[in-house]
């Protein structure tokens, strides 16, 4: 019996795609798409930076290199796009971008407020370009494979959820005054909030109270600068949830997922490196995964092999890939957690729990395909 | 090399003790007292249902029985009491057994209000009695390792904790219609809360938020009977705590806790049974564990040792026994965790976060040897 | 509802037990006897080092000492007896205590021959007594629940066993020049004989290879001393099984069983000493077990209490506990695990694989009820 | 900061690969190169099967197919050559693609004798080509983890090993009667002989015992088919190994190492699919790994990358990529390995211990750069 390649029977033309934004994690998407990412090829690259854009486009044989966005976004050769520019810019991109007509993936947060988003998500509804927000974690196997059992009614209906995230450090964070305050929530936390919320699917986030300090860096608490958060979310179902984060995990990077319910308990998250142990003299140990593209470097892998799947459907008039239970996130999802994130920083200013906004705009972008 | 039996050596008589109570929990302290704790015996029962509390005294060997504590408390032969009675009871029968020279292991809560508390540790600390409350999880291997690693400061300093308490159920709670309303925080959360304040040692208890619900008898919300809680406490050196209560997991009795800090995190709980694992066609299998006194078996044993040993060493006027770490859980301890239980509740029918009762109060009992 | 002590109702008149033997395993079994087994009694200790058997007379309150074995025979009050001197002696001694009316508790091994231990059990036989061998593991509960489901049929019929003993060491043997060549064979390896014996019931060992070596101590290679060994065993249902084991484990004590067979695989042993877990700037770490009798501190009080619970019905006509699967190792366990030890030798000294010896004998021993 | 894409950086290039044997293996492989490593192509395919070859071509975008292996290796376009035909052939093919020029990376065994594989391996040596044979488990990121701990003497000296190989299946073997009598041995277990030799690195494999039986199909043992083995293997450095396999775990794929030694343990093999976690009213359960291009997805790219980067090193005179420890499997391996093999299958004809052949050439191998 042959194996099966079937994946890539009658392959058609590759999705053409360009990158806008070459930092850190921009250019590690550039060489997901260029190394790791079947039937999709990096087309062009957009920075300000153009020596740094350069330098990443020669690594990867990327043609084109420009400053300016908009140079690939007139592009007709050009199917899709992936913004990973600084957030500020996400929103309009999007609205940009779909104007031109250009599938977007955008790295999260999709905006910094919900009015900017939902200008953003109704020029991607007018356009009927395909929107994919950057909520990795879905990608990642551990995660896929409880929302599988939580589909099939595993844990029966959510009662109590939690998600964590702790960013890997050494106990200071050296570059925190320059980072703006509220990033917790708007940067970090908002993965959280998008597995809470796809966890207890069906169920919209109604009320949240939030605390946050500065435990890691207290000089910067009089700056407002946020290291540490606690949130307890509560669920239009009922379901009551917590998300944690802290900036600096000695042992590195720390994502768990868990829903209990009234059937039981699923829970994700990967303590260990491998499954390699060490027992010694002092006792057993193993290694901690240290960085998020190490731990997650498959569901980054994934998410864009999900995005370059629905373009090449859209573009070819074919089906898209599916699967037994709610997967990419759209511009639904990225609304939902950004309206989570927003609630928590009005929390934290008034010093109590506040209703999440915009219920009612969520629930009718849920109803639209495509987004 | 012979094996040394040093715990024994010159063993002088036995701690005499008598059990007010003989419902469930007390049935089983009079059990771990007559056959699992060296040096100690039962010498009598008290309990106003007689019938029950003789056929105890029947089948453990012990020698009196009667209707009346007052009894138990009269009886100069006896050297300590345990506390089992219902809860309402417990601040008074403190009190009174201090009166009459008793040493004290109560249940937990130590009394439903602080004023009641606070007389009955008035009334301990007059008399010079001993006193202990029954937190059992911090005799639990993994809780008292965990504890010994943060007393090294593995964890460094804390910045997040949790504690969640799930008990086994079937998906409904059959007598819940006659459980009091805020059992969640005074008898079930109470033990996270103290996990907490034990874990967080040195910190107090500052403001506390909870949110609750009836999520398993959704029927019961109306007459206010709630059955999942989620509680976020801020502590005085700045840790944030989650705390966490359900009361009906259909695979059984969870009980977790878990400590970040500055330099790492240390992490308590029991998943399984055993270390035994299955591995069939359905893929891994192991029993998760089902009951309290069998979770905690050697956890209930050991309090009620470490009590008999602390009333041997006031009666004879030898050493108590020693430990690396803080262990015993007193009046102060029982106070505290009262404090946030009953903050709990405010926060609940204020819909807002609350502070903490009485921390000045606190302070000074921590103060105070023996109590 | 009241806690049900039923264990303990109308108990009658306790197990009076005689030790013979008080050397650390000894003074452990006279502790468990003493302090941890309810309804049984130390009643008397013989130890030709009456001094070493008189303090631990003195620290458990047990009214006689002698010198000499006969004298506990000899007592009437005594019902039973525990055989804790060196191995050379077991077998004698369980003849004479068979033919005192003694029921018998046995350390491993029952006898270092065949001929001297069926000459015992014959004894054990005549006398109508009841006997037990200290194979302690069979009480763990990880072991204790893999056999209940290996009794069930979860793992179908085994085809793959292994068990191993890693005792904990510092990288020497201190006393290795004092130990028995053989006693990886006779005295440790003799417990996964009976785990494997155990968990492939109903099958008999047929044939044995084994080999071993002077890897801890090299120097003591020329005297015949070996320290680690690997045993391949054929059984008559075809199954495959490997024991293992060496006396220098840096990390502790390493106990671990594993039956693979035609519907999946059950395994037991504990990795670790708690559920506590750290995370540090170095990983995960924890501690792991370091003593047998802290790891199987309840197994040892189990199988005692188990001997007592026999000897109590077999004394006074009451029923004996009984278990879903078989439990208690009696005579022709300590034979057939002998018999694979002896075999072992044989193989060692042949350089090649050797039938075991006496299986015509062992399926008689089977059938006897009592032994 | 930018993300550093220094593996891609001046990129020169790619590895032309040519695929001899395009059967289940070979398919993935071809997969692995056309669509997962970066800086290789699949230049050609070669299989009798010349349908099944194109459709394989199309599939991957492949220009060339052919039935004859002979025209891959006379293509000078052609850098090296995958060979994934049964094994019988794979000795043969390796002189004939080394006295091509071509390098080779060659599915395991490398020949089913050591005359033959000796006859290869001086062609390769010959010609200066680079040999890499596909022992993928090597590449597992746990095996490797234990390999970098071993190679900084975590464990000390070895003492005690064990590999073990379950291959997915559901209580019988359909394709058993065609499968050939010793493929136990040749086909599963020379990977953990494998993995044994490089885990005991320095140390030589010097006696073997073999048991084995058909205790999957029983109905087959006539025939002598083997489906189930253990296997003992003394080192010369004094170490002890057991390796193991059975073709039908019906909980799926499971794979294990562990090295015992005079330091500590290490150990590698993955129990679970992913780290998620079910608990429901039935326990604790998880899902298994059921495949092996499942489970070593990832091990089986990263041979490849590792081949093509060497392929790659040689042609273009660049330094190849290096590791902290011996990785990427030679010659030596598959010597060494298959010389375990053949032994085993000695063993199990004479039912008896015996030595490892040629011992000397294998040294002699292990001094040769390139093989």
């Amino acid at each position: 019996m042959a194996y099966i390649t079937q994946n890539f029977a009658g392959l058609p033309a590759p999705v053409r795609i360009g990158l806008i934004g070459s930092g850190w994690m921009g250019a590690f998407h550039a060489e997901s798409i260029a190394r790791r990412v079947p039937g999709a090829v990096l087309s062009a690259i957009a920075d300000p930076n153009v020596e740094s854009a350069e330098a990443l486009a020669t690594a990867l044989g990327t043609p084109k290199v420009t400053a300016n966005a908009e140079d690939i976004l007139a592009d007709s050769e050009i199917d899709a796009v992936i913004i990973a520019s600084p957030a500020r810019f996400h929103s309009s991109l999007i609205a940009q971008a779909a104007a031109a007509g250009k599938h977007v993936f955008c790295e999260k947060p999709a905006g910094q407020g919900l009015d900017e988003l939902d200008t953003a998500l109704a020029a991607v509804e007018a356009a009927g370009v395909h929107f994919q927000i950057g909520f990795n974690r879905r990608y990642a196997d551990d995660f896929q494979a409880a929302k599988k059992d939580l589909a099939e009614g595993v844990a029966g209906t959510p009662q109590l959820l939690r998600s964590l995230t702790r960013d890997p450090g050494t106990g200071s964070i050296p570059n925190a005054a320059r980072v703006p305050a509220w990033t917790i929530f708007l940067e970090t936390l908002i993965h959280d909030f998008d597995t809470l919320n796809w966890f207890n699917e069906g169920a919209e986030p109604v009320e949240v109270y939030a605390v946050a300090d500065a435990l890691v860096e207290p000089g910067l608490r009089d700056q407002g600068f946020l290291d540490t958060a606690v949130v307890t979310i509560r669920y239009s179902n009922g379901a009551l949830a917590v998300a944690e984060a802290n900036f600096s995990a000695l042992y590195g990077y720390d994502i768990r997922g868990e829903v209990f319910g009234s059937k039981g308990m699923v829970q994700a998250g990967r303590a260990t490196e491998s499954a390699a142990r060490r027992y010694t003299a002092e006792g057993l140990s193993a290694e901690t995964p240290r960085l998020n593209i190490e731990l997650f470097k498959q569901a980054y892998t994934d998410e864009l092999a999900d995005f370059a799947g629905a373009v090449r459907a859209r573009r070819d008039g074919v089906p898209a890939p599916s699967s037994d239970f709610t997967l990419t996130p759209g511009g639904a999802d990225a609304r939902r957690a950004l309206a989570v994130a927003l609630a928590c920083i009005d929390s934290v200013k008034q010093g109590g729990p506040v209703a999440v906004a915009g219920l009612a705009v969520l629930s009718a972008l849920d109803d639209k395909a495509g987004v």
